[in-house]
């Protein structure tokens, strides 16, 4: 999204139409939230449910009012002058900016990357620690990462001939949250009971709703219809056609990752396997989100199939190296986001990226014969966002670990945190 | 919303782009149906959750055709006329009116109003009265509030400078909803076993489903979107610019009433809360309905602060009078609605209003130096509109209540609704 | 939605307006995957939850990549061409076609289309048998019915004066689906325990969960909105004034279908019911499809009426054959999408038809003195469709009977699917 102009006029009734697409694909992203929750909430045990909703709502309210306070100024402050690569420094609590559509799009951006990570830590961590990333994310972590990537003077956008791609946070949103969310999962430690304390083996703990889980999936897909194509910014000027072939090209992705695990699974052992099919599509809509405007269908199509395997594969090391992350939103995000934001340096076409450019292009993708420039900076900028993330999120949850805010005791863990933080369970059946 | 001809050429370009825009907000607001559906399911008990659906159904469709056969014409015929500033005379069953996506958007504001006041009746009231309710409120009480807020020659518009300002329903939908089932619940009565019989204290009888019920409150925001922002009625002529606005501060009303009552009852009591939370979630969105366009960002966050306050404290104020509203409906829509309509007197600003308003005014919130007279106007229309609902709510359930139609006996009561008006329970595990 | 060129040029607002409506409107349909899944989940038993759930991914996943890459072009490659009347040969994999928003937008109509099927087949037949006829329908018989009756060519439109009129779906997309269910559920046999075995008397066998069930509906209801209104395929040109009546007609159908059950039950057994209630809103829809843009409010009334009746007659029709199906998908789709695609010829009015022809015709609905003509070629097409549907899927359903692909065992019918197929409940609470 960080191709076009942030602020300026706005005037007649093609800006309106361009305000209009931003404001409905805000509400589509906002609206994750609610499959997010509902995600998460059927994948943790009942005993856990009421805990995970409430981590759910302390991202969206209170990271919310953050990157309106702070964040939002950070990461876009003074994105259209020619000031700061590092940080942005003005319109914090939206004093001075007129462009609300822009800056709601962007809210709702930064609420879907900071509810990445409660997945990983869903069922035995502190509420009040859920509290505190949620405050270093949308105040400080978050923001700087979009500087960098989408802000106009971003120095990741300043490398190479094209600076880095990340058409609709594959980077920014998805490694940021998932790389998060796989150093809490890693500090936090295994859910007690989730590897055989005799052969280290993992030992299944189902999630206590498919259905739940499901539709939470459901409308995890719809809101990814504004997620990516939103990040047009508009329609006019030929940018409606780089939204349909986001939509499309998304679409493809997610059917080919779920389609291609559902049928390796029953070929491997015999049955359907609802929880990794549904992952696989939410792994196949967040390899499409960094490069959905610059690929042909039948790219998507391979982009797909392989985040199967990368989910897959992510999935497996993590229970190989002990690291229980419950809903699997590392290998998810964190996994399928960096393929996702690599293939732009494999797959993008030389037109359809010097489309969203607004100026012909001769780097592009390599296997379309654009060369190793676009795959370099990928790989860099996607390191440069992982180091980021590994290094202040360590320091923030090894705090917490200090303090004793990040993990509940043993006994209360067994019983559930629901009884405990929040005053009751979830279900009277 | 009713400060734009209803009726008039359409013609062009611009002309489609305005009713787009209200038909997608039209479907967001239908959309609040299914959400208010769930969020009802899950804060009653098993015994009672299809009853509580089949309200949901009745009032929507019942309702639904008769706003069409007579609710719309007694609002909004001859809207466009110097006539009737007490009641609509024309347009019954859509006869002669071409403005259909206008219709639309209105028809769904209606059926949102009559769904507020089932969750106030929950779990102890006669599937049948919900049905008499429902004809009541779409054929006749909410169409005349409608009419004098909204339509063109309504009185309460043509009261001082400005005529009272209601943007998106603060007034019309939230007031005359929450009212309507205040009333309806204190004439019922407490569901047996809410207060203890000797000490008169609240005995929490808590829902069957939190996850159901965050759900349902997560699909009211996504819907809110529809409903406030639709107000504009179009986004040509700069109206984009006020359905931005009202989307930014909407949601930092609603985050801000959330973090508040999160945090106030984390202090108080050392748990996260989460139905009170959600519930102030709403409150906020509810707060916004009638003053998200004519505020800034800042004025919302406090407008939302406030609504915290005012849901906890109407939701304590009825346990002490031992009013026993299961959702906290009147709480929520109709205490914060109040609190909504009155800050347009008070944080509305002269730019904003005059930008709504289509002219300069010299009259605007108190707090900007506009003076009282807005406030004055506010509380005036508000005070008028809830004697309307107080008068004709009242004979309406005490008819019932009469007829013995209003409340199921004691019995049934406690073997649930279900089992005895829809014919067996709504889960089978 | 055929009435309007497929391809050419597209430029300027106007055209990208268009799209933004169509894109809209797909996410809309994607959305209703969701409706339908928890509508399906909701009204089976627990112990088959999880393998309605791997169906409706099978068919979205399976179901899209082989639209993408086969049915698509069979049913509109060379769509604007003077071809090929009976199927179209180019365009797959979507080489050379650059109309992405139409595209996606025919490709959610088949994947509602192929959904539609696995209700009637729940909780009895193998997993793979979706596969099966997942594949069948979405590269050959769905693409096939929609050359005919929607490609520029395709021969059901070169019948008569205005050829078959199918607005939005009701033939190609719920008369395929309902009817190739209808055959599936006939030739599968009903699940153990329907039919008491001595006197043949249907015997309840209750979903597990009315409110998702409820919730699946409603996500129907919201999703309808971008199927039906969708269908204009763009908003200029005055074709926001079709979308705006299809929206008010849609809903007063539905409206008066759920009211016409609800009303009817509660007379003749003294209860509400909620699922036929809801499934008689669903078949309101449903009949909408075909006519919701050239009829008058009113006459919406009256078709959603009558649907009520359809689909209480069909519902009870079926069990008087003693065919089992679980979710009334077919009574629902077929019975009432047969009611809707005759409406065409009854209460089409020649002002509504000619605009969507964009010519003045002289052959409309029989109501309004438009002759038998139209009501005759409706007649003809939905035999011809429904005979197309019979022969193919006679044939696949019983080379899958052939070959054991069908139906499970009846110990594994017994035990629930989940646990042989899926690898465990859906539920752990």
């Amino acid at each position: 999204m960080e191709y076009l102009e942030l602020n300026g006029t706005k005037e007649g009734l093609s800006a309106a139409v361009d305000d209009m697409w931003v404001l409905n694909a805000t509400y589509l992203v906002f609206y994750m939230q609610a499959g997010f929750c509902m995600l998460e909430a059927g994948v943790v045990r009942a005993k856990n449910a009421k805990s995970i909703i409430i981590k759910s709502i302390i991202d969206t309210a209170i990271g919310s009012l953050l990157f309106w306070a702070l964040g939002f100024g950070l990461a876009f402050g003074n994105a259209d002058k020619a000031s700061n690569p590092i940080i942005g420094t003005s319109h914090f609590f939206l004093i001075n900016y007129d462009n609300l559509s822009f800056f709601a799009f962007q809210w709702a951006f930064c609420a879907t990357s900071i509810t990445i990570v409660s997945g990983s830590l869903a069922e035995r961590i502190h509420v009040t620690s859920c509290l505190v990333y949620t405050i270093a994310m949308s105040a400080f972590i978050y923001p700087l990462s979009a500087h960098w990537v989408w802000s106009y003077n971003g120095w990741l956008r300043q490398i190479g001939t094209n600076g880095i791609i990340d058409f609709s946070g594959g980077i920014v949103v998805h490694i940021v949250g998932g790389c998060i969310g796989l150093v809490g999962t890693y500090l936090v430690g295994p859910r007690i009971g989730r590897f055989d304390s005799d052969s280290g083996k993992p030992k299944p703990l189902p999630g206590h709703s498919i259905t739940l889980y499901t539709l939470g999936a459901f409308i995890i897909w719809y809101g990814f219809y504004g997620f990516n194509t939103g990040s047009t910014l508009g329609v006019s000027g030929g940018r409606i056609n780089i939204a349909s072939r986001s939509a499309v090209t998304m679409t493809i992705s997610a059917c080919a990752s779920c389609a291609t695990t559902l049928l390796a699974i029953k070929i491997k052992s015999g049955k359907y396997d609802v929880v990794k099919s549904v992952n696989s599509l939410l792994g196949g809509l967040v390899s499409s989100a960094a490069v959905c405007s610059i690929v042909e269908p039948w790219a998507a199509f391979i982009i797909g199939c392989v985040a199967a395997f990368v989910y897959l594969g992510a999935s497996t090391l993590l229970l190989k190296l002990r690291i229980d992350d419950p809903l699997d939103s590392s290998a998810i995000h964190f996994a399928c986001g960096v393929w996702g934001a690599l293939s732009v340096g494999l797959f993008s076409t030389q037109e359809n990226l010097s489309l969203i450019l607004k100026r012909e292009t001769n780097v592009y993708g390599l296997f379309f014969g654009g060369g190793f420039q676009q795959l370099g900076i990928q790989l860099l900028g996607i390191i440069i966002v992982i180091v980021w993330c590994l290094f202040t999120s360590s320091i923030l949850f090894l705090i917490m670990k200090k303090f004793h805010l990040l993990r509940i005791e043993p006994t209360k863990e067994l019983v559930g945190i629901d009884i405990d933080h929040i005053g009751g369970p979830a279900y009277y059946y």
